[in-house]
């Protein structure tokens, strides 16, 4: 699998402990392309792992036309999927019950969850796909941070 | 720490293999709070694990308001953090160097990196965050997916 950028600006900047990517903005994503192995060339669907060398997740970021379906439905063998809806409304099909998505929606799934989505409105569907291995968290947030309260130094706005 | 929800409408669903939480339209993720430890009640940040169930991860959703950066910076013991700009515009440093974000940018940072953040700009800048345990995944996507061709059964839109 490749995926394919939508311009050369799009070029991963990495710094020693950090990768930037700029995926363009909410109504560009639906330019973004990936390789599919069977389907081939999809559009409105970038898969981010390897511009940002990620370790511990996929992600993709994703434009679904107004009108569209997913042509199939899956599973995961061992990995948990969140999806965030930022734009947009549609429905998804989680073990064959539907419910409603919008902007602002959050949806997490557990691997044996069989899943598939639609744009069912007149605009673009905008979200992004988050995946984890289930039970791969150990600590988060208070237990993992290690705050540094030294003064921040930041040019003049 | 405990979280506070922005509207009754905002419980979350549950099914056998999915949680469903509704964070409300982007311009009203500024309303959303949560306890720090130590900094007390905190409005634009949102942490989502204990809505949504997830093993795997540690999400927030988060909206900064024009022209405020957060007051301390911060590394983590063992995750790997993402950060994805969905609307406006700021900067962020990391390891002291300074790099311009806006919507579509996508940082990765490893848990090493001393990160702050700021909106530089007039709107507010809102941004998901992603935390992960570093090299805790796997397999992805096409490995560890389990595509269906089943039919499936949508109702007219």
């Amino acid at each position: 699998m490749s995926d394919t950028k939508i311009a050369a600006a799009n070029e991963t900047k990495r710094g020693t402990n950090y990768s930037l990517y700029n995926g363009g903005s909410l109504q560009d994503w639906s330019q973004h392309k990936m390789e599919h192995p069977v389907r081939g060339k999809v559009r409105g669907k970038h898969f981010l792992k390897d511009h940002l060398d990620f370790t511990g997740c996929e992600i993709s970021i994703n434009s679904l036309p107004a009108g569209v379906a997913v042509p199939f439905s899956h599973q995961h063998k061992e990995n948990e999927e969140v999806y965030i809806f930022i734009q947009g409304q549609g429905q998804m099909q989680i073990d064959h019950e539907i419910i409603d998505v919008s902007e602002g929606s959050i949806v997490r799934i557990a691997p044996n969850g069989l899943r598939t989505w639609r744009n069912n409105s007149a605009e673009p569907l905008v979200y992004i796909v988050i995946q984890v291995r289930e039970n791969s968290l150990r600590q988060h947030t208070f237990e993992d941070g290690i705050p540094n309260m030294d003064p921040i130094d930041w040019p003049a706005i």
